[in-house]
């Protein structure tokens, strides 16, 4: 007998039906003996609609307000799951955020998850009970609901699993695992058997939506055992674990590229102490997150070039604050493009391979195509193109690292 | 300065700008200096959605888990008019029934209500807070979301104003008032300025859908002064008070009717003691609810005839329930007519002046109307009739009490 936390996203619930085979997969468990509680997200496209409506109706609207209408979402799933599982004899019953209580900080609209009672839950496990509980949801310290931002869910999940001690956290979700790259611009990408949390950090974070960052940084922290599997595919999905659960580990992982940056440079920036803390201090006062950063050693000693990326949404913001700064730092001028996209390879194997960067680099110029900015992890490369070479990259790169399906 | 409760229906709160003119419309009772709480529903058509839901995925389903997933609908409301509120610079807050708390038995799907606590709202009135509550919804003993029952928005406002001792409870609807009977069949209907609780309460369970009946009975128990007024038309509504603050007492009020009437005669009962209890006795254990009673005397001494309506939803189980008991009470037939239509006159005065029944047998026997069935109360004469003739009688009665507009 194992404990295991199942979570559903908005698709795998998505309409009556799909709930009905949540239920069917959730006996499946219950029926092999295992004590299993179920998160699940808002059937798809509700939660846009509720957030739509909170800012038809004020701009800057309240953001414990916007928490109260959001959160009810969950509570159509978990009412209609409860039911579809006593349908199928199933005993269970649904759990709100604040029934249980999840509690969280008082940040309302991204709360940070502070402690989850779950002494009630289990006892019930006991009863054979299966728990059905709200995702994206908490109680603040002002008894008040609180979310914990969008893609909450899989936190919600994994802090659960945390909390439960669980054997297990099994995400399921529209794709059947994670992949070396997105299969829908290469075709011979590979599903990974085992990927370690590191890894899955920096893919999730550099553009696989497969998993939110942050459930991934709380599974790592924590130990919990993460599975990414299809809810609608019976197959076994990917799993997240520790590195020295992974057998046979390869130089690179995965390759993951985002099309959401634009790239900024400052022409003629006074090199002196000061100037970079003011500029980066700037943007981030106006909540503008930064992501690579490269400077030039200085040619004339006076002045420099400072390049960064920022996210397409944030680009005309970044553009405004630094228009605003340039009567104090009397730079030349501001140079922006929006049509980039960063391409990062991902592998703990790396930090004993080296070479890994000069493979990227040569596979890279191999094919005319121009690297604009360089920047590293100890298990990443990125580098920022031409979005236009996106694919064209990402095959060549997923080629040359040994990822194709039939290079096996 | 007065403590007002005010209640905004489905349809007032239907979309983004209808929930804009609400909070204008607070805002003008905030803005003249009362302290005021707003109960809301949620908005027309989602409970329907979410009923809906529940009966397609488990057919006999979870009471607690129905709670959860229709209260969610007022959870919105709430959520979006306190934003708005605020949007126009209104001091407001949310409130779930959990919150406050709005305590219920534990008859989940239709509790009953037990106790509100109301000091924390009290306690930001005085600071200038307009509480925004949610309607329909409260928490049970075990510490679970329970509803009141369709409608029950009206009866959460009731039980707040009647908890807060508030001046006034206004019940904005899509309608401007009370009408003499339904303005759709009969153009001369007049709105009534001042009604009493009892003859609201005829005239709420006899069809005239503008009040549910359990907030009638709630506001009559509490002294609780309520308005019913128009949320889109800017005018007096009518005012349900204590019989004795009608200045100008009419003989007959209003005139209701209920088409959903469906008429049972049980032809050759057995004469004797008990056959009555049996009969209704067994309707009633299988939720069939009877509404006009007649026997008549028998005329051999052995058999009789006994009539009554149910509701057309009711008709077929009330067939059921009536064939089973053949064996044992050998009457001679069923015969049922779902073709029926009931007819009210209703008003306090006829207490003090009789003729009233006689008026209308009167007007219905000039129009060449068969009365097939009649039932009377202090405050009420009520009779079945061909449903054909539902509009012909309404007009006519309504012309014979004097209620026509031009009549004045």
């Amino acid at each position: 007998m194992a404990r295991i936390v199942m979570k559903f996203g908005g698709t795998s619930v998505g309409d009556v039906e799909r709930i009905k085979r949540v239920a069917q997969r959730v006996k499946r468990e219950v029926d092999a003996g295992h004590e299993v509680a179920v998160v699940v997200s808002a059937m798809a496209g509700t939660t846009n609609q509720l957030v739509k409506w909170c800012g038809e109706v004020s701009r800057l609207y309240d953001a414990r307000e916007y928490d109260v209408v959001v959160a009810s979402g969950e509570q159509v799933t978990v009412g209609l799951l409860a039911m579809a599982l006593q349908d199928i004899g199933v005993n269970a019953r649904s759990w709100l955020g604040w029934q249980i209580p999840f509690g969280t900080d008082g940040i309302h609209g991204k709360a940070r998850i502070a402690e989850i009672d779950t002494t009630e839950m289990v006892k019930r496990f006991s009863q054979g009970q299966v728990a059905v509980v709200a995702g994206f949801q908490g109680i603040g310290p002002d008894a008040r609901i609180t979310t914990l931002g969008r893609g909450g869910s899989d936190t919600s999940a994994v802090a659960l699993a945390a909390a439960l001690r669980a054997d297990r956290c099994d995400i399921y979700t529209d794709v059947d695992g994670v992949y070396t790259t997105n299969p829908r611009i290469v075709s011979k990408a590979r599903k990974i058997e085992r990927i370690t949390y590191e890894e899955m950090l920096e893919l999730a974070s550099q553009g696989a939506k497969v998993l939110e960052t942050r459930s991934v940084a709380m599974a790592m922290q924590h130990g919990v055992r993460v599975q990414v599997l299809s809810s609608f595919v019976d197959m076994p999905g990917t799993l997240v674990v520790d590195e020295d659960e992974i057998v046979e580990q390869q130089v690179v992982t995965g390759i993951a590229y985002s099309p959401d940056e634009a790239k900024i440079t400052l022409v003629g920036v006074p090199d002196r102490p000061g100037v970079a803390g003011a500029i980066f201090g700037s943007l981030s006062d106006s909540a503008v997150n930064v992501d690579m950063i490269v400077q030039n050693v200085s040619q004339d000693g006076k002045t420099t070039d400072l390049t960064f990326t920022v996210s397409h949404a944030d680009l005309d913001r970044a553009t405004h604050v630094l228009e605003k700064l340039k009567g104090e730092l009397a730079y030349g001028e501001i140079v922006s493009d929006p049509n980039v996209c960063k391409i990062s390879v991902v592998g703990v194997g790396m930090r004993s391979q080296p070479g890994v960067a000069k493979t990227m680099f040569q596979t890279l110029a191999e094919k005319g195509i121009n690297i604009q900015v360089i920047s590293t992890s100890e298990i990443k490369v990125s580098v920022l193109i031409g979005s236009d070479y996106t694919e064209l990259a990402v095959r060549a790169l997923h080629t040359a690292y040994g990822l194709d399906a039939d290079a096996e």
